[in-house]
């Protein structure tokens, strides 16, 4: 049929506006150049009738590419993997497509979703993003081959995978400033995926609370480094080559990405045994700035050829930094990490560490190199394990009326 | 010995410093009169330099009451309850308060702790604030009697309790806007307290983001409705005489007050199946506004006399509002409530609810008489369900120098 034929120029025209298309709220934002920084507010002490505040933040549905990747990272997130019912075939896995995109499109904007009882609870979107990812389960059901996007990571040594942190067949991912909003949300959407899967996992985690430090601030994971200064800056043309590919790297789909999500245990404990200066050595980097050993600033480039006066490299070889930074600069990956931890009660055992979510165009030329280094050698080995693993092939975004993963039912 | 007599005079001499005694960015918020609304910034975009952010707002820690009960509700709670090793004594409970009471003092002005090897995580308090209490274990261990203020409830019809969420022998309270401050503050105290107790239960909880919407704006809980609009106002002679007593409610102690921690389990798919006006007559509230069926806003005084055109009363007898406010004013609690949930991965449930914080001077003459007209009759019984009952004696604060609890030690 031509679905697929018409679909794409009404595509084209509604992504067109569909930065505009947030409503006036939106539009304002946009003009006071805060839609490349969502995360910063503009309020201020009793002024309420004229402040803007992160609560009507929102940020599109509606557009070529899903948003929660380039986003700027919300405060909380929580990754839901579902598996499809067995016997659910493609037009199954369609209505349930078509039913959760529009609830996200919905309360990513502010308004209720369709059998919302608790419309209340939508009415501050505060930068709500809903992402979905597609594993192999999802192809199968609608009978389409597993694209490399979506095959799960070869084994390394270091890992200790737990059934209950990996695979699925569909992710959710949400990630939104407010933790109200955000429960809200996701109660929406799993109550009307109930009928097609159930859930497998559900990880949730968290970064700096808005507002806390300046917008665009590097996280701290739980061992007190700066996590994500790696990343290439928002906008350049290596950040679009990562995530979304070119000639050379291409990804599943122009529009589409992958995500990895390693769940990392950390050892907290075993850490503190550590003092400062064996810590900086295993990750190549000061704790306080996060700058390179052989640098002052975080952003600064390291020098792996610095040497010691008693001629040692000062950035060690068997360091994270060193370790995870190829010579090869298309191996490169895009990193929005959350930490986790989970209290324990009476002799159990407090688990803390890191959601460590990877998008990169292709998981076998990006991901797989950087992971089978540290695999190797890596001194930060030592306090952290994998012990969760899941590849989701991310499918661009939809134009208006259709639907997240459309082109794959034309 | 002397030490309680010298205690005194120099308490009050700190005391009288404490509120100027959080540096000069306390000073700075003071002055703006932010000290009575810590929630809320004055951040504006791109102008980091000249702007305060809340990661470095400070409340108070030594001071004659302890901090976390008036202080404007954070963004995320954890309440921990322990329990002290058997055997344990006075001289250890004395050495693990005056330790976890020093943590406190210094995570909560952004210092680091004594063992902190995460130094740069305790960076922004983002107004933190650690709130000890006593159950009857606390008591029996160091050889004194049980206080009223300390004593479980009687039992209720409604009541499905767990031991997993109930009891306790001390209570570590921990609110912050940030939740990576929140989980590195808790790390530190309970590696201190590790050698002297176990962790009985660990119970987290949120409420809106800060700047998501206005500072004070009463939190909606995950029925969608508003939760905390009975509180009397801040300031007011009422609120004194609900939390600290007054000549005929006396607390334990003139400075401290009682908490009563219940988790409250909100069956949300079957409260989904009742209609908007349904759940407006249970609770004798409007959904949109939380106003009273009798009036138009959210602050309007309830009219209990008001009859519809048939005669029957406008707010129903078996409303919660009804059965919860008393005739008798002396009935009456400051609530501070945190919404959970947990979601279930397989075929587990996915349970929500509410922390239901409540603080008075006396438990057994303000919050048991409200409880017990809840349990005969209270339409809301219908969706709730109490899994979780812990009480404890609030001590008061302590000078510079001391520890919470040391008035109980001389």
């Amino acid at each position: 049929m031509s679905e697929r034929k018409t679909r794409l120029p009404r595509r084209h025209l509604l992504i067109g506006g569909a930065a505009a298309g947030t409503g006036a709220l939106g539009a304002a934002l946009i003009g006071n150049g805060l839609a490349n920084s969502p995360n910063h507010l503009a309020s201020a002490p009793g002024t309420a009738s004229d402040t803007t505040f992160n609560g009507d933040a929102r940020q599109p549905f509606y557009a070529k590419r899903q948003s929660g990747i380039e986003t700027p990272a919300q405060a909380h997130a929580s990754f839901v993997a579902l598996n499809l019912n067995p016997g659910l075939r493609a037009d199954g896995v369609r209505r349930l497509l078509k039913l959760i995109s529009d609830d996200a499109a919905k309360l990513s904007q502010g308004t209720a979703a369709l059998a919302d009882m608790e419309a209340e609870l939508a009415e501050k979107p505060a930068n709500l993003t809903i992402t979905f990812g597609f594993g192999p389960g999802f192809f199968q059901a609608i009978g389409k081959p597993v694209p490399a996007s979506a095959q799960p990571l070869p084994a390394f040594n270091i890992d200790r995978l737990r059934a209950e942190y990996s695979g699925g067949d569909l992710l959710l991912q949400l990630c939104c400033d407010d933790p109200i909003t955000l429960a809200h949300a996701q109660r929406m959407l799993l109550k009307d995926a109930r009928s097609f899967s159930t859930v497998r996992w559900a990880q949730s985690g968290f970064r700096r609370a808005v507002g806390t430090e300046a917008a665009g601030t590097t996280m701290r994971n739980l061992f007190g480094q700066l996590d994500g200064t790696g990343n290439s800056p928002s906008g350049s043309a290596e950040r679009e080559r990562i995530i979304w590919g070119d000639q050379h790297t291409a990804a599943w789909h122009p529009d589409g990405t992958s995500l990895v999500l390693r769940r990392i245990s950390m050892d907290l404990d075993k850490w503190d045994e550590l003092d400062r200066g064996g810590r900086e050595e295993s990750v190549g980097r000061t704790l306080a700035t996060g700058a390179p050993l052989t640098g002052n600033q975080e952003f600064d480039e390291p020098d792996f050829e610095a040497k010691t006066s008693l001629g040692f490299p000062v950035i060690a070889d068997f360091s994270h930094l060193r370790r995870s930074r190829p010579d090869d600069s298309r191996q490169r990956i895009f990193r929005r990490a959350y930490n986790y931890e989970q209290l324990a009660t009476g002799t159990g055992t407090t688990t803390s560490g890191l959601l460590f979510a990877s998008y990169q165009a292709s998981v076998a030329e990006q991901f797989t190199p950087i992971q089978k280094r540290l695999d190797e050698l890596d001194l930060l080995n030592q306090w952290t394990t994998p012990i969760g693993s899941a590849v989701f092939a991310i499918p661009p975004g939809c134009a208006a009326g259709g639907f997240i993963g459309d082109f794959l039912f034309s």
